[in-house]
């Protein structure tokens, strides 16, 4: 690769012409220019280290992926972390999941670790705690059954006390009772913190918590009465042990039912001590977690590896007299482009302020306020679904703009989009999260009517008009005009979703069937909201910001784009709520094109600024210095069926017929002599 | 597997529920009673064959699968088809693919072999086909390049005649060049009918197609001048070698220039003896082709799976007082599932729409008449466009509906998903195949202006009102209103595209830049007419169908509400351009949530119509019996995780810490006695 390509000189040229700060921009980006240093200090340590070194992860098999992320996360956890003086509350430690691209024991430190101190005593947590955090146990979650997810209620393990030995044996009744899912519970796990539901001489008391050791500590072998194993291939998380655990009389001891909420006395006597509410905090968290690294960064990397690739993809004549363009030249192409990378932005700003508010509300937790977790809980709920959706199309609305090459590994694009898709599902599936969403704000919807509102929801209290004064495109521009565009439409349908509820009602059905079939509305009216909030987020964030004109221009423009885009492409109740005329919404579409010719000279900068290394990103489409083609063959000549020019085990198959087509063609070709 | 399960009494009590004749329907989707009863007894031979039998697919590397999918295939055709008297030509030919589930040579037989005969004389085309038929030769249609693909024009591989040998030197200039992604190229061909520019004595000619032999007949070691290869992993096709060909002075002799529409002779002079519209007949016939396997198929196969696996997956409470419900009784899950059951159903009478289309014009060019070519070359392109999107898409929702286990390789649904998405971009980009038809529409908007069109666009010419007259959810259940709808919208959308580009030409723009900036528009334009055939042809055919009342009542419902869900999901175009009013869509939402409720009874029912076996599903969660959990376990079970209980190269790793563990745990219960 020595000289300069075409493709090279292309995006070389990009960049000369970006009229922003990019470094400026990645520091807002990362929160300031403090953090984008810690960053690449990490990301530079980790990249350079020869034992994190990755193995091209495309050649090995899914056995060969889970035992080498294994290996690299020992050695990072318990060489490198000591060796820097890294811990997990390090400010470094935010960036260890970007610079190591995979790691294994995400479920046992996320969500097993942090359970002991949600549901423990303070002497479970301690006495747990310390033994995970060094590895010498190895934990996971085991909430999810094999004919059971979202409804915890559904739930059919059951852990009965057995008073005489003060024990507790837990049994799945059925096959469907069976814990499924839980990473790292396959292979992996000795211990597993389980949900199941609590039986004291017959009488049932819910879901609770127990410390359920499954394999041996010496051997490591499953203990009696567990059957263990992987759930087998499944869409991404190759270098997770997803596992299915069937329990039959295991016994564990009284100590080991998590009692921060509830206890039980040796003579089997129950006691509360204190709201299952509190359960709901850690489903919040790992809500308000997961969307930096499962939604912001793959759907930021997707979006570099696509606009770097159009910048250097020609594809066609614009001009007939003229030679070949860059695709990201089309308007057909930015419209597919340009919006995702707005909606990377919005959902960075968006989730960074969820992720404020949420520690905001820790610390009224820690004097004993929960008041907000009803606001949080809904709104972190439908953010997780509106973003996980919105992110996980526009990654595929990426990797289709890349043409055939986005669905070759080499592109890196199947690996982002396969691992973003199971986010639709995991942590509360979508559809659940829109209507636990809905159902807050039918209360406030209610509440409305003669309360004030504050907080997230205080825009239903809003008695102006609710149509917009835009006349111009330059009307469309104004931030403030738009966040109150999308005010005024989620106010319409929230109450149009209520009112088609109370309707329902009226006309004499439960509650529970009025509720299922105004489903759709509710769903609706839950995404309008959250719509709202990204915008208004995002917005105001932009508002406030104190940076560049020409950054601040950018920004603005990307979140003008952000709210354009998804007024056109669903103006429907804008419309039918008369937020906005006909005309408007041509105005509004003729604004999104113009935008999207403003933003193209700046394209490939607003990707650079999202800082991705060529080793993070891994992609021949995507790399920084657009040598694609090259790259691409490259990739290609290491596939492990070129090992040999002939395929031999298929070519066998074949050879008697294609020694025939030799005989045929060479005697016509001998008798033409 | 021994007595019922509870799934298993769910989906045999929905079976007894059923209002219509699931046979009757079986026949109407296959074309006739007879056409059935072919399909089954090719399924019964195939899936009886004790050589044909799959190996479960899952637990073989890619490799595995490449070499036993050509074992099968030359099985199949060299051994079975024989015996069974079968034959390319036979009419069970049309189930081969479905009942095989994959295969080798594909591109072989679908793509290489036609191009002998579309640009190949005679004397060409009857060399070529006897070899190719036996398998004596293995080719491959070369067309797109590394750095190209929909643009034909910019291919730059280089075929230069040599007047003293009459041989054409073959070269790519440079690595973006190289032939790229054609099937079958990598490993298993040893001919390629390949496009390059023809030169002549430094005269550009065009592209032109070449019989160019790439391995040794003995050895199939690859030629001198001869880079080929596989080019790695991609999304799905795991048995197709996809393959690159680096060409470095090889040479062909003159015959091997494919002549039938133009020739070369000895000297070196260039005769075009035929247009090369003709071309375009070929990329239709592959267009026509694949909706049938690539996209009703597998959308049909999704709906099949996702629906029986919501009749028995129970979760949540919809009564309080009541037990769990399967989760096909919310509403929100029918508004997942239904809209893509109806849209199997319009998509399979749509492309059979094309088809006869397509063998009616074949009879008109025989008789030298491409008048109609136009028109199906807009209509298959954009139908494929649309018809892919809306599978792929649905093909996400069904297996999102799945909840986690639609995550499973074990659920079939990854497997059908990947497989779908890269209908998108093969066979034309969808992008570009929107705006090629929104060409055809722009001449067509054109000339309605005064001259009276037929075909698929005469409601160009319509002058009546735009306004719909429904006010009632019965009238939204009229194929004849919603037909109007469709009408009225597309009309309106096309003629506004068509005036904004006009605007643009007056305002002073040349023609290129000016189609450049309306591009959204355009593509809207050409969605829009779409599914404007779509509704149109799939409610004339219900309409005009002899079968059962209960029968047409089903299929009447399905295509309301294949229209209502568009409407809804979309609205905006419809109230913009004055065809609905707010009023209205309130009531087709009604209409669509009224109609999921009437068609649930049925819906185990409408996806049993599509009539696959056990086999050809491949899904633990769509088997016909219901029993999802004790399949998914089995299954499970044999992951090759699961071979050992302790997965020894990665135990080894934490062994030390573990044991660590283990010392500190049992010092504790020690200290405790």
């Amino acid at each position: 690769m020595a000289s300069m390509t075409t493709e090279m000189k292309l995006i070389d040229m990009e960049r000369k012409n970006i009229s922003f700060s990019v470094e400026e921009l990645t520091n807002i980006i990362d929160g300031s220019r403090e953090e984008t240093a810690i960053r690449r200090r990490v990301e530079h340590i980790i990249e350079n280290d020869p034992v994190l070194k990755h193995k091209s992860l495309l050649h090995m098999s899914r056995e060969e992926r889970f035992t080498e992320s294994i290996r690299r996360t020992v050695y990072f956890l318990k060489t490198l972390c000591p060796r820097m003086g890294w811990t997990s509350q390090s400010r470094e430690a935010r960036y260890f999941e970007r610079a190591l691209k995979e790691r294994s024991f995400v479920v046992h430190s996320g969500a097993f670790v942090p359970s002991m101190k949600s549901f423990g005593t303070k002497e479970q947590a301690e006495k747990w705690h310390k033994l995970a955090a060094n590895l010498n146990i190895i934990g996971t979650y085991a909430q999810t059954e094999l004919g059971h997810g979202t409804f915890l209620r559904g739930l059919e393990t059951v852990a009965t006390y057995d008073r005489a030995t003060q024990e507790f044996v837990i049994n799945c009744p059925r096959i469907s009772a069976m814990k499924w899912w839980p990473g790292e519970m396959g292979k992996s796990a000795n211990h597993v913190f389980l949900m199941a539901e609590l039986v004291i001489d017959g009488k049932k008391y819910g879901m609770h918590g127990f410390m359920v050791q499954i394999r041996d500590l010496t051997t490591h072998e499953p203990l009696p009465g567990v059957t263990v194993g992987d759930i087998g291939t499944k869409v991404s998380f190759e270098t997770v042990d997803n596992g299915f655990l069937y329990l039959q009389s295991v016994r564990v001891p009284r100590e080991n039912l998590l009692s921060k909420l509830a206890q039980v006395a040796p003579d089997g006597t129950y006691t509360k001590k204190a709201s299952d509410r509190l359960m709901y905090g850690s489903m919040v968290r790992l809500r308000v977690g997961l969307l930096g690294s499962e939604v912001v960064m793959p759907l930021s990397k997707a979006c570099t590896i696509a606009v770097r690739y159009s910048a250097v993809r020609r594809q066609g004549l614009l001009d007939p007299n003229k030679d070949e363009v860059p695709v990201l030249n089309y308007v057909s192409q930015q419209h597919k482009l340009l919006p995702q990378v707005a909606t990377a932005y919005v959902a960075n700003f968006a989730s960074k302020q969820l992720i404020k508010m949420y520690v905001i509300f820790l610390k009224k937790v820690d004097s004993g306020d929960i008041e907000q977790l009803p606001e949080l809980h809904a709104l972190s709920a439908g953010l997780k679904a509106m973003l996980t959706e919105q992110s996980t199309m526009g990654a595929e609305i990426l990797r289709r703009a890349c043409g055939g090459h986005g669905y070759s590994y080499g592109s890196g694009l199947p690996f982002i989009v396969n691992r973003m898709l199971a986010s639709c599902t995991y942590e509360g599936e979508n559809t659940v999260m829109y209507l636990q969403c809905a159902r807050y704000l039918m209360k406030c919807a209610d509440k409305a009517r003669d309360k004030k509102l504050t907080g997230t929801v205080a825009y239903l209290n809003d008695s102006s008009s609710g149509v917009c004064p835009a006349r111009t495109s330059d009307d469309f521009l104004s931030l403030n005009i738009l966040m109150k565009c999308y005010e005024n439409r989620a106010k319409c349908v929230i109450q149009q979703a209520a009112s088609k509820l109370q309707q329902k009602i009226r006309s004499g059905l439960p509650m529970h069937n009025a509720w299922n079939m105004v489903a759709p509305f509710l769903i609706r009216a839950a995404k309008e909201h959250i719509m709202q909030y990204l915008v208004e987020t995002s917005c105001k964030f932009v508002n406030d910001l104190t940076c560049s004109d020409p950054v601040k221009k950018i920004l603005t423009q990307l979140c003008a784009l952000y709210a354009l885009h998804h007024i056109n492409n669903s103006p429907g109740d804008f419309i039918t709520n008369g937020c906005l005329n006909s005309a408007q919404c041509d105005i509004a579409h003729d604004t999104e094109v113009y935008l999207l010719g403003i933003l193209r000279p700046d394209a490939v900068g607003i990707v650079d600024a999202f800082d991705f290394t060529d080793d993070i990103l891994q992609s021949c489409l995507g790399a920084y210095d657009g040598n694609v083609y090259e790259r691409l063959f490259e990739w290609a000549k290491e596939a492990p069926m070129n090992r040999t020019e002939v395929h031999q085990d298929s070519y066998q198959l074949l050879r008697p017929y294609l020694h025939k087509g030799r005989d045929v063609l060479e005697g016509a070709a001998k008798s033409k002599l």
